[in-house]
């Protein structure tokens, strides 16, 4: 790993913190409580990752003004136990054949509307619907859109270096060869790199050349890049628990002038989203700002997504930066600003960058050259 | 790869096929439809995997007498129609600030009883609930449990291949150094040799040396192994699609006659439970035919998990071997027998094939040494 030393680990009172913040916004939306499924809710929340999500209910119950239980497989406690949050928890196990809806409903008033982890398994969601026929439900992000969403200083600090190792491969990447080489080659260069840079798990590293590129989320496949070819650079994954995400594209040998010209409506589309980015403004104010230069150059209907998501313990999280979203920005959040125009059969571009909110408005944890880089 | 070829890819027919086959079963369960989330269902049924499940739906909706539909992100859309079993479906597509479950909604008759995949999100699933407030839902194993239960021909061809594969690796790993190599490096061994056995994905590799034995679920860690040692393996991953899993428990050195026994005793219950599957047995009887044997020997309560479950396009699905569980053993079944006594503190052994149902009872599809094998 290249630059500064990775952050220390979170701590069971980073931990009992969350846990508490989390109990705090579940009151204050009227909620009796989270049910909190293994993934980036309950990483966030406890430090705990299962081996594997199962049909076997693990399931961290938290209501306010009680402490904080983890039902757990009997199996599975062991690994529990040792998690960095489990000091903050009292773990309840359960064994094969046992009723761990049951026991679930135990710590619970039996009535009330409870938030439950959007990925939350709907073999779970109905057991438990089933076994509390006096409670509902809701998913965490429409009950509690915001709950991760802002970044306390530690997290900032880890995004930072997960942008500055995403930063650092892109000022490698630029610098191979491109030209006769397949896709799934420059992706496997991007993802060799981005470990080097601290990386511990890589999402995903999206290389789509000429025609593939109009395709948002086309991969890395066997075409053989060619001069003349725009190439999309899209590419992430978590260095010490957090997430990068960054999207460049490059040209191989020298680009047209529509090229440069679709390039630069689309660099602009991103500067304007990033200049939107302050205190108070609506998420979908970002959108609209970065959409608005698109479409005033006619290419409204070759911009087919939204301009942002966010980001933190997961590569896709809200706050999302999509028309619709009226939830203020405050700062701390974290966003990408990803604006990008698709021509079918074509060539598509994107460029995208981490912004962070401050009071002064946004900083990008994503700062390459924006304009147009040619590739060998 | 080792051994024969790989089996042919699976045809848009074949998906055709298992599409009829699932929408009769769910008009027999006096089910409307089923819905039908990325995962192994989806899989089974399409070919196709997303390149994630995220919080945009993608959904399969299968409804009896009407064509199956897959309902996609745009975004997604070109990947989806690559799909295997894409000339089996219609595709609908829906963009960023569309709503999707609406679109599911106009698919649907607005009332009647859903299967739903177990794994489907539970934003999705109440989403569906809120959209169409006429309509229940069951999940997939719990209203039709057995449908991927009962392997063709083809599938058993995979498995079979998968099962020789892990059976190689084990001929391997037997002969390799344990003694003062660190659980992990035998890990990795397995990983490597899985791989170099033919599987696309590996799963699990459990090295579990001494007293983490005793933990069914440890992984593999820093421990180094010792003379002396008990070490628990279990791997297992998939290879054409589907899925191995076989556990061998061997000994560092001299085995003393306390390990002798107590490995003894578990060939034992796993020989019983084997011999306890032919058609028309219910599942609870392999699990109670496995467990007496360790019951009467008085180690019962060191046995703490179900005997087996059911493989396929995962390593983990019905049929569950466990008390409780009636559905009748039907030939094409496949799962594991696996039972295991685990001793705090001390050790752990665990032996387990997969064992396929036919007309005349068991076969394994893994077959390497049940004995005590010593390694060095």
């Amino acid at each position: 790993m290249t630059g500064t030393a990775a952050p220390a680990p979170f701590t069971a009172d980073d931990y009992r913190a969350r846990l508490a913040r989390a109990a705090r916004a579940a009151a204050d939306a009227g909620l009796a409580g989270l049910l909190v499924a293994p993934g980036p809710d309950l990483v966030w929340l406890t430090g705990y990752t299962p081996t594997a999500a199962t049909e076997r209910l693990t399931l961290l119950v938290l209501a306010p003004g009680r402490d904080p239980v983890l039902v757990v497989p009997t199996l599975e406690a062991a690994d529990a136990e040792k998690a960095p949050g489990a000091p903050a928890l009292t773990l309840r196990d359960w064994t094969d054949g046992k009723d761990p809806y049951a026991l679930t409903a135990a710590l619970l008033d039996g009535s009330g509307r409870f938030g439950v982890s959007d990925n939350a398994w709907a073999l779970h969601l109905l057991a438990l619907q089933r076994t509390l026929p006096g409670t509902s439900y809701a998913a965490l992000t429409e009950a509690l859109p915001m709950l991760r969403a802002v970044k306390d200083a530690a997290e900032l600090d880890r995004l930072a270096a997960a942008g500055a190792a995403a930063d650092a491969t892109f000022e490698e990447i630029r610098n191979v060869r491109f030209g006769g080489r397949r896709e799934a080659e420059v992706a496997a260069d991007l993802d060799r790199l981005l470990r080097e840079h601290g990386h511990t798990v890589v999402d995903f590293t999206i290389v789509a050349a000429g025609p593939n590129g109009a395709d948002p989320h086309h991969e890395a496949g066997d075409r053989v890049i060619a001069d003349g070819d725009m190439v999309v650079l899209d590419f992430g994954g978590l260095l010490g628990g957090y997430g990068s995400d960054t999207s460049r594209t490059v040209h191989v040998g020298t680009p047209t002038d529509e090229e440069r010209r679709v390039h630069d409506l689309v660099r602009e589309a991103q500067e304007a989203g990033f200049r939107a980015v302050r205190p108070g403004v609506a998420c979908q104010e970002v959108d609209r700002a970065a959409r608005a230069v698109i479409e005033r150059a006619g290419y409204g209907p070759y911009f087919i997504h939204r301009t942002g998501h966010g980001i933190g313990v997961t590569t896709h999280e809200p706050p999302y930066m999509i028309e619709g979203e009226r939830q203020p920005l405050v700062p701390g959040m974290c966003f990408s600003v990803e604006p990008g125009i698709y021509l079918p059969g074509r060539f598509g571009v994107r460029v995208e960058d981490i912004v962070t909110v401050t009071e002064e408005g946004g900083r990008r944890l994503n700062d390459t050259e924006r304009e147009l880089v040619v590739v060998d």
